[in-house]
């Protein structure tokens, strides 16, 4: 199978295409998809011990032309920090990388959003390409140019808005993908649906068993669907000073139950499940959906083994995690809530109401 | 004495003056001009261990309206690194600073430069406003939006370019300002006129008396003018893709001269001194300018008691050092020229001019 699918993303800074192919065995035929997003001859390909084994070889072989270097960082959201980004930058000084380099991302949301950092900060800012390899990525991370690392007290909290120069998206990297990474990649597909399209929530329910038994073209409908979605809102609010916040639906909740936990614990995709029933619970109890919408949304989260509650946070730590969040403004937690599936608004909310969604949480 | 000059920055992202007045004491009547470029409560300045004793309880009292945190740094070039900007975030983090809150450096350029990278890479990109106390980072770091820290291997190899909202000289700042720290400033204007204005330059020479003398007029006049220079470059070329890479003039000599030495032996403008007489040389070796314009370069950097040669460097080493810099492109190394005073060119150089203006300066 060739090209399946493609689209771009057009922001103030940057217009940029996502190819969403099926070749396999995977990155081993896409030099020519590649080439010409490579500027000058140094290209570094950063990975981690979980996909090495599987696919750097394949595209260091399909970038043989290049004079091309790898790098291989320790897999896990635990190791998404300041200290992998260091071997990034050590490797590309040891090397004499020049700013007209080019870095590829090939793994996960950790590795697309810390290279996409190490390339917004190397030399004030070099090229790189997105290779997502997990459906969580594909969906989501790769898409929108949001880089970045945690910091012990926050995730996310160290980044930059740094837009890749081509994203290629091959699904036959899910072959390879666990179960309960499939499952957390759902989470954020789940989301598209529940904030911006009560069709497309219909649409995953009835393709559920497809879409679990990987039925390839299903699931590039679906990839396909997810960038879309992205690309829209990334075109309309590259910054997220407006209608891009809706994307972080239930990842208010989410950052905290990760950060509490300890990163990686809970997978991203997992904490993301939790916080939308979170988000979805207090927007029942605001008046805006109903007791059978939050049902509805609850089932199809466990039709993929996604947890639907939080683990036990004494909501004062809950309150507090939530405090460094970048949604705080002014000093007043806002929280996107659904009006209804399909529709999400940016809003404050009354204490008492967050107060006793948190206490039922523990309880 | 208030305001005596101000001018605008107008760059693709932002626009912002810089505003040039001699109040004293420095800074403690300074909140008018402050509070308009402040957009939430939540305010950091940033200042080291030499500044703070002077200045900072002044600013923090002009400030006192607002919700202010501060952090010490430790002072030199030694500490513009991670760990530093890691402090920076700590407080950030610890005092639960949101997206909306604003960094004020207070300092030289390596405050100004660190301040700079944390507000682009915190919650990726909060406000941050330059209060420059030296002449170095008044006539030029200040202004422009180049951020960042220094890698072990290199000079500002790790940043962004990320504008402030302002740009507040205060000239009383320069009364504390010890006499080598001043000369490195010179280094930094005498350049403006070696690549951009014949005329200032002779001006400069007409005027060193009153300079060395600290005289506010002449003083206030030589600085709005080198900014005019960097503003007017910077709107051009934001992000350095063409004419703006002149204004590193004799800096490919000077970054190796510092990384050599170690961070901080040299003070920047000391080693920008040295690397401009070295780049004057090779100019002159290449046929452009006279051994006369040569030597009333070397005269008028003596005269503000500027070096005018490296230190002894292996030229292999020099080599080496030149390599990791960003004016390399795609393996070939690229140097700023003087085509004569008052114009510069950047231009790839024969080998063997540069092998032997190395062996000259080693022997």
């Amino acid at each position: 199978m060739n090209i399946i699918k493609n689209l771009s993303v057009h922001t103030a800074t940057n217009t940029y295409p996502i190819i969403i192919t099926h070749h396999s065995p995977a990155y081993s035929s896409d030099a020519k998809l590649l080439a010409a997003y490579i500027k000058s001859r140094q290209v570094l390909v950063v990975t981690n011990t979980t996909i090495a084994p599987l696919y750097l070889q394949n595209l260091l072989e399909a970038l043989h032309d290049f004079d091309v270097k790898s790098i291989i960082l320790p897999d896990g959201e635990c190791h998404k920090n300041q200290d992998s980004i260091n071997q990034i930058y050590d490797a590309l000084m040891m090397h004499h990388f020049g700013r007209d380099c080019t870095l590829i991302a090939l793994g996960g949301g950790v590795i697309g959003d810390m290279t996409g950092f190490a390339a917004a900060s190397f030399m004030r800012g070099v090229r790189f390409i997105q290779i997502p390899t997990t459906l969580l990525s594909q969906v989501d991370s790769s898409v929108g140019g949001k880089t970045g690392i945690n910091h012990r007290l926050g995730k996310n909290m160290i980044g930059a808005f740094w837009q890749p120069e081509y994203v290629l998206i091959n699904m036959a990297s899910l072959q390879t993908l666990p179960a309960r990474e499939f499952s957390a990649g759902m989470a954020e597909v789940i989301k598209y649906a529940l904030i911006a399209d009560a069709a497309f929530l219909d649409w995953i329910i009835d393709n559920s068993k497809k879409i679990a038994a990987h039925d390839p073209v299903v699931l590039a409908q679906m990839v396909h669907r997810c960038c879309q979605y992205k690309a829209d809102i990334v075109a309309q609010d590259e910054k997220e000073a407006g209608v891009r916040a809706l994307l972080n639906f239930g990842h208010t909740f989410a950052h905290a139950i990760e950060t509490y936990a300890g990163y990686g614990v809970w997978l991203h995709g997992e904490a993301v499940a939790a916080g939308m029933v979170m988000a979805a619970r207090l927007s029942q109890k605001l008046g805006y959906i109903t007791t059978d919408d939050l049902q509805k949304i609850t089932i199809i989260l466990r039709t993929f083994d996604l947890p639907i509650a939080p683990c036990d946070i004494p909501p004062e730590v809950f309150l507090d995690l939530m405090g460094h969040d970048k949604k705080v403004k002014n000093g007043k937690m806002r929280f996107v809530l659904l009006q209804k599936i399909g529709q999400a608004v940016l809003q404050t909310v009354p204490e008492d109401a967050l107060q006793q969604l948190l206490d039922e949480s523990y309880a």
